[in-house]
């Protein structure tokens, strides 16, 4: 057989996410959140009518926009929800990376940029963050195609401040500025509140970390409805109905629970801290974080020697074997428990 | 504000799905299943346990695939799953079609290949089915960048055998040939028996219709292992986490219940069987069909009005605008109930 057909296949470079080992261990290599979801999502779940299903869910999913919106205080038009912040950002970088002018982002952040830039054959250029891990923003005020950033970015856990997100978003009135605020919740100031004053900037968030529903898919994104609209015509050009059932009516639950929510974003904050001082006392070295793990680097041992010793105890935490990065590593918060039997493991290990 | 960033939104014209009235309607327009998804379905919602939304769900989604290639004879690594047969075969698109040559499909077919065409600037040429709607493979025996038909087709209803699925696949060996299988379990003969002599054949398939799980969004493609890997390598690189926890438990349990599966297609079968004899009764035509709709015309009445008086009735049913088709119905087959008021209503409006 010829086989010609191989000539025409995309060529691509795939992100791979942290495993997802199928057996019990000690997992803090996803940034998944220890707390199980709302009991009103799992109450939504048993109360769920599954004859439902036979239909299609609402393609504009105008439910979940709605909680979002009340809960944000926008508008519907402002709101847009995808398959996870991944979908909603891969979606945004379609929609609004189509210059020919490089776009910009950190060289040590969300490693699925560059992944989306090279699928959609998108010109970038990545801006070197200085040797304490900070973004500097004057790199940013350039002729550009386009802006994304994490902030708090990833892995290294720092936030800035909405004054500095906002510097750059002025700076770049013709481009569109991506913030993607997946940890937004475990104690930054998000830049949601400018949002109504530029209408170039667009705040990505997500259900994954910050409300325990990684399982369950939801990402969003907050930006004038211009911008909202874009993206809306581009989903409805690749897949009309994207969210289903469940999820619509899930995460809208989930919203609905801010109590619940603060509690275990609080609970994460401080158990964070307590072993941040733990590591410290254990010779590592921390950034500050604004998010649910620690990056890490230890003054005499070996981050790649660390990791694999801990993945000998069942404790997977991430390691990238990356230029700049690769003598840390990146922890999640995992419940009290769990990061104590971590202490107790590093102390054998380091 | 300059707004300079507008001219790099990227420009597109948007599939639109059929209409999701909020309000009570007999909705005959999308293609659903009248009936609820297996009590297999009703109880696997009803016993999830929501902790594990805490998680990121397998990226793999192996325990569906696995459920679906030991029901079609497969290996896992034969199947793709996504979030619908629409993210399936956008999936595709991206995957195969980066030829500079054109890609054919017929003109009259599901509208969404031309929104992925033109969203992923693949070159196409439209090729038109004869005066009976009929598909001409020998239009297929020529160079092109890959082929992308549905069969049965839609919205005509009509079927082609396994054989003229071969010849076209067989006549193609430097293209990938993707069929469109969403609507053969009422009626047609899948073209799977030939995925293991043709390395180039790609058939996808959907939950939406005939395991009444639209709702839920679960589509797969089968396919050598090498197609499998490549649409793989570009789902890894849009979205990691597609299927979510959910999804993959819920639609590995529809596809247990095959005596669900198969009563529910015989009852669709035979409403459609008796539904068309009333429609041909009152005037109409219908196309042969193999789906879960009725590709029908009048004999006087234009299908613009029936389409509008229908509306007016609060009966949904599908209408297409365009050239040559601009006379036909797409009627989807409800419960013997839903369709005994078409017909009541139709004996007043013809």
């Amino acid at each position: 057989m010829s086989q010609a057909w191989k000539k025409n296949i995309r060529k691509v470079v795939p992100y791979v996410p942290g495993e997802q080992p199928k057996r019990k261990v000690i997992k803090l290599n996803t940034n998944e959140n220890p707390y199980p979801p709302s009991e009103k999502v799992t109450l939504s779940l048993e109360q769920f009518n599954s004859d439902c299903l036979k239909l299609y869910p609402d393609p504009d999913c105008l439910s979940l926009r709605q909680v979002l919106a009340e809960y944000y205080g926008f508008s519907t038009e402002n709101i847009f929800v995808g398959v996870g912040s991944d979908d909603v950002l891969s979606v945004a970088f379609m929609t609004f990376f189509n210059s020919d002018k490089p776009i910009l982002f950190p060289d040590i952040t969300y490693s699925f940029y560059s992944v989306w830039a090279d699928l959609y054959r998108i010109p970038y250029r990545k801006i070197p963050v200085d040797n304490d891990f900070r973004i500097k923003k004057e790199d940013y005020y350039c002729d550009n195609g386009g802006i994304v950033f994490a902030n708090p970015n990833a892995p290294t856990a720092i936030c800035e401040s909405v004054d500095f997100v906002e510097d750059i978003v002025k700076k770049n009135p013709g481009a569109v500025v991506i913030v993607d605020e997946a940890y937004i919740d475990f104690g930054g100031t998000s830049a949601l509140g400018l949002v109504n004053r530029y209408d170039n900037l667009l705040v990505v968030q997500t259900f994954s970390k910050s409300r325990s529903m990684a399982g369950m898919r939801i990402g969003y994104a907050i930006g004038n409805a211009e911008l909202i609209k874009a993206m809306n015509d581009v989903k409805f050009s690749i897949n009309s109905y994207t969210l289903n059932q469940s999820s619509l009516y899930a995460g809208g639950e989930a919203v609905k629970d801010d109590e619940y929510f603060r509690s275990t974003v609080k609970k994460i904050v401080d158990t964070r801290e307590r072993v941040r001082k733990s590591l410290e006392k254990l010779g590592f070295c921390c950034t500050e974080s604004c998010t649910n793990f620690l990056f890490a680097t230890h003054a005499t041992k070996p981050a790649g020697e660390i990791f694999e010793a801990l993945k000998e105890k069942d404790i997977f935490v991430r390691y990238f074997n990356l230029p700049r990065i690769d003598n840390y590593l990146r922890i999640t918060i995992g419940t009290d428990g769990e990061m104590d039997m971590l202490i107790e493991a590093l102390k054998t290990i380091v």
